[in-house]
């Protein structure tokens, strides 16, 4: 199977971040859309996995099951979740012509499923493109850091770590290479952030590209 | 992305039955397992959806959910249910050398997903083999039963249905013409049965074939 990749948002506007744990995703997500609904837009913050009640029901298999999920499944699991997140939630805002801002999305699939394990990255972008018929991010920010500092703000959080935030310290590394290399394939797509930098800095950046784009759907 | 289909199941043996609810699935699988196990061989039965304990998980989200599930959503829980029970239960059963007799396969995902709902028979049948790493059954026992038939043996057990049994009868309709069309094009690996046939004559047929496959592998 193969699916193309389309620009398919319009007249909305989709963005995701990308990057590990503890970067400052959520951080940076919610400043952003505070700017934009200060300046009259309609948002919807939503997240993969788990952004659905199907979603959630998903996420409670792939990161909480006791025993070992097959590879495969794991990767099928999560297409799951984002297919009927992107076609329950996504695409119906996108169609209001509102600004989707997503905390995951196909790049972490390729980055911890393909990098990380045993299947390629090809196969699981292949998969995700087919799940959600081929949707891809207008603008994907993707906040990189080094591993070691993301794991020091986590443990500032003080948060209990999930499976994946358990496994070591090489495989984020792995997973932190991983996003650069796919930044590096798609210029246009990505915005890649040195996540050690002053949060309102990062703010800023992110803002000049997202109005470049709003800019460029009102033209 | 494409896999390629392969006889992977030696020194098993995988048999897997197909047909709507209701024509004979549960009652042949049981006699085929009392006849080999009294043959002295090692039988594995099983089931998909919900043939393990991440199965059981996904089949309620897939069959229970009080939602809609997005199509490809669906196609996809379906696929990763049968990537984690081939993985971590059929191939290490298979690879013991035992019989394994699963109730619905491959085949129940492009009758039931392909041909009922919106997504292609190639696209669904690729979707499983991939997840599957390209594992067909060496035998598929089609029961194949006129719908009506069909739903007035479910009636006279007074089961409750789930979402799938309540549907139409033109879907069931359709479903069937799907089997026979899967079976026609892969007349080596199916056997099709009318299932309104006595279940001891229904029986002996499929010894007749599971006989020849043991008798081929032991020599």
């Amino acid at each position: 199977m193969t699916a193309g990749a389309e620009r398919a948002s319009a007249p909305g506007l989709f963005v995701t971040f990308e990057g590990g744990d503890g970067v400052g995703k959520t951080t940076q997500s919610t400043l952003l859309e505070e700017w934009l609904r200060g300046a009259g837009h309609s948002v919807v913050r939503t997240r993969e996995p788990g952004g659905t009640e199907v979603g959630v029901l998903i996420r409670d298999i792939v990161l909480h099951h006791r025993g070992e999920v097959a590879p495969r499944a794991e990767a099928l699991l999560y297409a799951a979740d984002r297919a009927h997140h992107i076609e329950s939630l996504v695409r119906p805002a996108l169609a209001r012509g509102e600004v989707v801002i997503q905390d995951r999305y196909l790049d972490s699939s390729v980055a911890y499923q393909g990098a990380g394990r045993v299947l390629g990255r090809d196969e699981v972008r292949d998969l995700s493109l087919w799940a959600t018929g081929g949707l891809l991010p207008d603008l994907t920010v993707l906040l990189d850091l080094d591993p070691a500092a993301a794991r020091a703000r986590l443990d500032a959080d003080d948060k209990p770590f999930d499976r994946l935030e358990s496994e070591r310290e090489t495989f984020h590394a792995r997973v932190r290479d991983e996003f650069l290399s796919l930044a590096a394939a798609e210029p246009d797509r990505f915005l890649v952030l040195d996540a050690s930098r002053p949060a309102h800095d990062l703010a800023g950046d992110i803002r000049t590209r997202v109005r470049a784009l709003l800019d460029l759907d009102a033209a």
